[in-house]
């Protein structure tokens, strides 16, 4: 499949992204367990988010339990993923991994799976220096030619601060088309010191700030709502780039806030760090409590979270949950 | 092997632990090499560590690159480390992992080996808490109940902090006989919460400290000078031996004091943040230029480090070379 | 003079303000000296900025050497701002100090001279929580009601985050019209909760960002830079004015890459943190510089920089000066 | 007084000193009270503290709310400490400010009082380098030759590591004479390097570890616990120099045991960090709940503190108010 892959470009990189978790059986939480994923709602949930209008797929970050499932359930799920996404949006599959080497022996079985892509963190035994992190990506650029690579930049998850610097250099690389971005207070200096080679993906609720301020470029973002209901997250795009024609941006921004207003909850003691302890149980249990899809239990040892906030994640998934009815027309 | 061998206990856990690097061939900075790991160096090493009188070896932490190692590179140095050992002394093999079922994997592996026991750090893509971090170690041990466990203290490799709280459960676990530990301003605290069924490890240059603080616990702690030649070590286990016995710690002080002076230089910006970043370099940079053996180049992505970095850390290996002299008779 | 101020609102908050230093004779870092503000240049610059269009004067904060002032030099240095300006401009003066009752001692001389606000940080000897900052301005609010109030957020000297939750709780305090603000990744989440009561100033090089994203609300910024020459800082609140009327931002976009660029060398290692503990001396060494202004040396303890560092700040200083050439004609 | 006044050396720092707080007349925790303290209390807990035997008085750090006194407050209080003691045992006040001026302005008055030093930490607005941090105890010394100084040490309140590099160089300074110390785990080093020319005083909980490490020269420690009953911090010192002559460290380790139990509910979530947030509550309602002295409430902005933490902290005094009872007959 790979010799026929066309590299994806930046230019593919438009409209809403659906992180997408890795649905589990009942027993995954067990260390006991094997096969622990839902491979049937896999191909459900990738099928529906497909026919919603998403853009593009990533999985198999934090929430997507790139670290705690076996090899042999990550190279089973990934496949169900690109199968059944078929080439209709891009794909890309999380490889993060705590060396290089093994990264690219992930990346290889993944592009020639098909993916269009990896989304990728970098190594987290030691924090790296900007050398170390770009040296990274240089390398797993050059051993997977076919793959392109969205940089993972989670502050709390991968013990690097993805300065300007950072970006000024990896742009260099034209694998490196886009981000999973969360620096938004830098986001006018990383663009220019990446000259616009790598398109950002804000989340979902910070989209609006993107679009505007630069209306040309930010035509993309991630969500892991759409999981809870795709229906807010097109929405989204739709109303922006809307707003981009028309100079109006109060539908846009009207819907920014409520969907801002759903995550109102999700964050424990309203701290990133205080959420990235327990991301993976917060987002899974947000999921199952939309309704949408089923996400099921956390893998270890990740599974064991506080009750408030679980509660409070829950909370937020029926807000979306509302959202998605409310613009779904269901 | 795994069926005869006999659980370790908080009591085999006396003198001093020697940390082994797991030696590289020359190409082994580079992301397409192959079968990194030097195994005659590995053996001989360990057969002349064993030799010089150490009581113990622990492998496979950070600067044993645990991280960068391939599955099959591990597996192999793992063999020759514990075959060489032959029940000699107690070995200690890494198994830290993104997870708890690849760790447990991993330390059955090495279980049927015949290691006596795993220096497990916990995994490190969230933080955890305290009951993750326990119910990690709880997981291991039970899926694995030949192997004893040394629970990896490293505050920068795990962001974890180790707190008491943590020390108070753990020590329910009794398969938990001994930390490599670095928390000296809490020993006191962590060995009264864990009522004394964990024996921590201290390094060298603390041993003396420790030592002091509790005589009859405090009589084991960790070493990486020792493969820079062993016989400072050495020299330090006998003094501070005799010290508890004649009430006189003027010699074991002063030789705490050349091997306090030997690190001088191994920490950059006298941080041990700072050092974190280049842990693996730095060691092994100090271990090549102490001559005593050949620790080689150091994996990527970890491979890269500011030269006055490395001439500290070179500088510090000297400098431990000439008290392996001066204590050899060498 | 309070008795006749009218209390200032956020309407009032508009345009151009400049961070104003204060001016120190040439034997200011040794800690013998007294009287160290050179009041003849402070009235200069005040006279200088007014007549340059600023809208408004930001004093005594980190920069302003608020820390290490004699509270009789910070008397007279306000009564020299505050007259020379006589109404033309809006003026706010710094008097965080380390606790509640001194702040409100400063803080009520500053509003009997006639200042229309008070630039203000929270005490840092301990970290505050959100109630603890919340009650403190309050109690200041409510002590000195003809005072204005500035949030001064600045999370390397507060020891605290500033956290949306703040924001929501402060808005309920009528003098709380406007912040010094540098959390611009939580500008949309900050202005919901704080139901636009609180005009959020960004730095002068992220002031297109906001106004793009919210081109109503966002109509005032901080710059240090005005002091290194004001055209600059003047042409950019035209140019975003006029790109708000015509929906063209492309000049306003050029003119912020250039204000941009000329950060590049200003902050230590592309880090706030590193940045913030120099702050002072690296901000008064671009400022001089610049040539505009004499700002003169820093006050102990704060007067040991690394040269490479001020040397950096001297070049963004430069290239400052560059822009305001190229904007005022001169 | 300071023409007769004998300058204090690191021989005169032996023995238990007492930490004292500001006791606080009812209004203390609104903002429009004036002359808070309770100079009544203060001349009482200082004689009371003296008959008991403690060996030196140190005041006006973090929980005696050096922060939030006025000045007239901070004076009064000194000078009734100072009178009080009337040369019985050395008195060091706490001077710490936001500059190195204001510090040697107060630590004047204090020498001119009488006081025997001052216990100072480093200006906190910037993060201070180590140069910076050495200078600033440079030029105090030299502003006021007459004063010994106690390095105050605290890593929460003063965005400083206190590193061995820092005490190397302040060793150079012959008034630096001691340090209210908490780098337990660097003691070695630290008085390896600053060559014993500084006392460094552990917390009573941690004397044994300090004393065992080195019997000649450990020989004080500090104590808050003094006025919840000095009974325990006597009995401590005796039992420890008891130990260091007979060898037998038994009966030091026992109490240090039942010591260190009494803080068990102290510290919010076991974090040295988080009871730094409400330090100077926490202690306060330690001291109230012993009920050996009344020290009242606390100053604002630090007087708001949620009830679980007040309760441990209430705890904790009972429980040393009951070792009191059982080590003071009473």
């Amino acid at each position: 499949m790979s010799k026929t892959k066309k590299l994806i470009t930046v230019d593919d990189i438009v409209g809403a992204w659906a992180i997408v978790p890795t649905p589990a059986k009942p027993d995954a939480s067990d260390w006991r367990a094997e096969d622990t994923v839902d491979l049937d709602e896999t191909a459900r949930v990738v099928e529906a988010l497909i026919k919603s209008g998403v853009n593009g797929l990533l999985t198999l970050g934090t929430l997507g339990e790139c670290a705690t499932l076996t090899w042999e359930e990550k190279r089973d799920y990934m496949e169900v993923v690109i199968n059944t996404a078929a080439g209709r949006v891009p794909v890309f599959v999380g490889t993060t991994a705590l060396s290089t080497r093994e990264t690219i022996r992930q990346t290889r079985v993944a592009s020639d799976m098909g993916a269009d892509g990896t989304m990728l963190g970098v190594p987290m035994w030691c924090a790296p220096s900007v050398e170390t992190a770009v040296q990274y990506y240089r390398d797993v650029a050059e051993a997977c030619p076919d793959m392109g690579i969205c940089v993972y930049d989670n502050k709390e998850a991968f013990k690097f601060d993805f300065p300007t610097a950072f970006w000024a250099q990896v742009a260099d690389i034209p694998q490196v088309v886009t981000s999973k971005y969360s620096s938004m207070d830098r986001l006018m200096r990383d663009m220019a010191a990446s000259r616009k080679q790598i398109r950002f993906l804000p989340i979902d609720m910070a989209y609006y700030s993107a679009a505007r301020i630069d209306p040309d470029f930010c035509k993309a973002f991630w969500t892991s709502g759409a999981v809870c209901g795709p229906a807010p997250a097109i929405e989204l795009r739709e109303r922006i780039a809307k707003a981009k024609e028309t100079g109006d941006w109060s539908q846009a921004g009207a819907l920014t806030g409520e969907i801002g207003r759903s995550f109102a909850t999700l964050f424990p003691n309203d701290s990133f760090k205080d959420f990235s302890m327990y991301n993976i149980s917060l987002e899974k249990a947000r999921m199952d409590a939309a309704g949408w899809m089923k996400a099921g239990p956390v893998r270890p040892p990740y599974h064991i979270t506080p009750e408030p906030y679980l509660e409070g994640a829950r909370q937020s998934g029926q807000a979306w949950a509302e959202l998605h009815r409310k613009y779904s027309g269901e």
